[in-house]
């Protein structure tokens, strides 16, 4: 599991740490983006439970539980470059709790309005600690006009950004659905008051990157992203590593698997 | 009616005419912005036709006809500022055809697609020629993130572009409705395949600038505006001056007053 190579120097971890966000530029090759743009793609044309669509109803937004269908992004969540950094980061053995490939299509990509992810996973799927981090991978290169991840630096120590997490684990709204947490109105949205005090002090940073970068981004992080007004699809996986040590509690009416992933087994770099 | 002062330069002039559109920094001073924002602030808060929402039917996208309901509106229009580089752009007297606050608001402010202006006031007003320019005034700042008008420069000259604008004055499909005409889905837009050929060249550039800065543009260039992320409103005024040479046919099924002027009397600026 040790991998030199694939571990984030203190400089990158203090920098997670203190904003909450990390990119790490050009780590996979051109060839490894082709071949998953590839089976993206696939995946984007193939009727499944896990795709959702913009609200045209025929835009594909994305799809779900990619690394639970196909064997390439399951080969992608389990790379040293990835799981490693993952490891580090929660400071244990990790698994896959979510997958997913956003589409963010040329002209009709919308927007993912400012949210925490963890709120979904608390509140819907019973985990009960931030013990849990997501990567994503630039299929494309993320510019200022194609809606690239939006970050509001040091929103994840928040105090202020607490009450959106607040509840128990498994606790949610009488009429929560898990459709509504996939759409671009989401169910749990941080207020515009919110935004404002705490984009205060660093203000609002786009994330950034070539095809092939890294972004590593906290639970907790107050997040989203914009319209894409480009003539170029803006697509990006993301990867949700949980601690083995931070498997959710039972709740009713659970969200399907491609959402929450009920495969606990800690992931190990293939030998 | 001359002005050395508001005159626009040989410099600015070429550069129009080479990109389609021209910002002109910080003309309008702190005091009359804050005038303009609470006159637009009434407008948008005052039941009226000319008034649009997003399609959440709650959050105001625009209030139309401001010249001719609000009277420091109807100054603004005539303020030398303005006026001059209005007529030294369309090269004749003009009046004012349309004019418009889009409130683009904070976290709600929805995208308009990519468009042309003179294909709706050719096709739905029966505008002859494109001799007509438009004069934005930012009452807020426009930033990266805030949704600001993004322009495609040059291709206001792009034979390519010119399907969308084809077509006589006057002419229009027969489900042509003016309110389609003020949402996030246009009846006309640009498509895809064209935003990539024209943005080959040059691009996409956001008009970036502080409140009370002006924003000329063509009205064949392509442009459009993003989703606006941050918390902060972003309002802009729009003024369309056209040549008093140039006034619309007469067309079936006209679109209301606030949309399309029949007053063209020549504007003067007050002596």
């Amino acid at each position: 599991m040790w991998s030199k190579v694939s571990r984030l120097n203190e400089g990158q971890l203090l920098e997670f740490a203190d904003n909450g966000f990390l990119v790490v530029p050009d780590v996979l090759a051109a060839g490894e983006v082709d071949a998953l743009i590839g089976e993206a793609e696939k995946l984007y044309t193939t009727d499944s439970p896990g795709r959702t669509f913009e609200s045209d109803g025929q835009t594909v937004r994305a799809v779900h539980g990619c690394h639970q269908t196909s064997g390439r992004y399951a080969g992608i969540v389990a790379d040293a470059r990835l799981l490693v950094p993952a490891r580090q980061i929660v400071g244990d053995d990790v698994y896959v709790h979510q997958s997913k490939i956003n589409a963010k299509r040329a002209i009709s990509g919308d927007v993912w309005p400012w949210h925490q992810d963890f709120t979904f996973w608390n509140r819907a799927d019973g985990m009960p600690e931030p013990r849990v981090v997501n990567v994503a991978v630039l299929l494309d290169e993320a510019t200022e006009h194609n809606g690239p991840l939006l970050f509001i630096p040091g929103s994840h120590r928040a105090e202020s950004a607490e009450t959106v997490f607040s509840g128990k684990a498994g606790e949610k709204p009488e009429q929560d659905s898990w459709r509504q947490h996939l759409a671009a109105e989401l169910e749990y949205t941080v207020s515009r008051e919110t935004v404002e005090l705490l984009s205060r002090e660093k203000g609002i940073v786009p994330a950034l990157g070539g095809a092939g970068s890294l972004i590593f981004f906290d639970s907790r992080i107050v997040h989203g992203s914009g319209s894409n007004m480009t003539p170029y699809d803006r697509r990006m996986a993301i990867f949700t590593y949980n601690s083995v040590d931070n498997i959710p509690v039972e709740v009713a009416d659970p969200r399907p698997e491609f959402l929450a992933s009920r495969d606990h087994a800690p992931l190990r770099v293939p030998r």
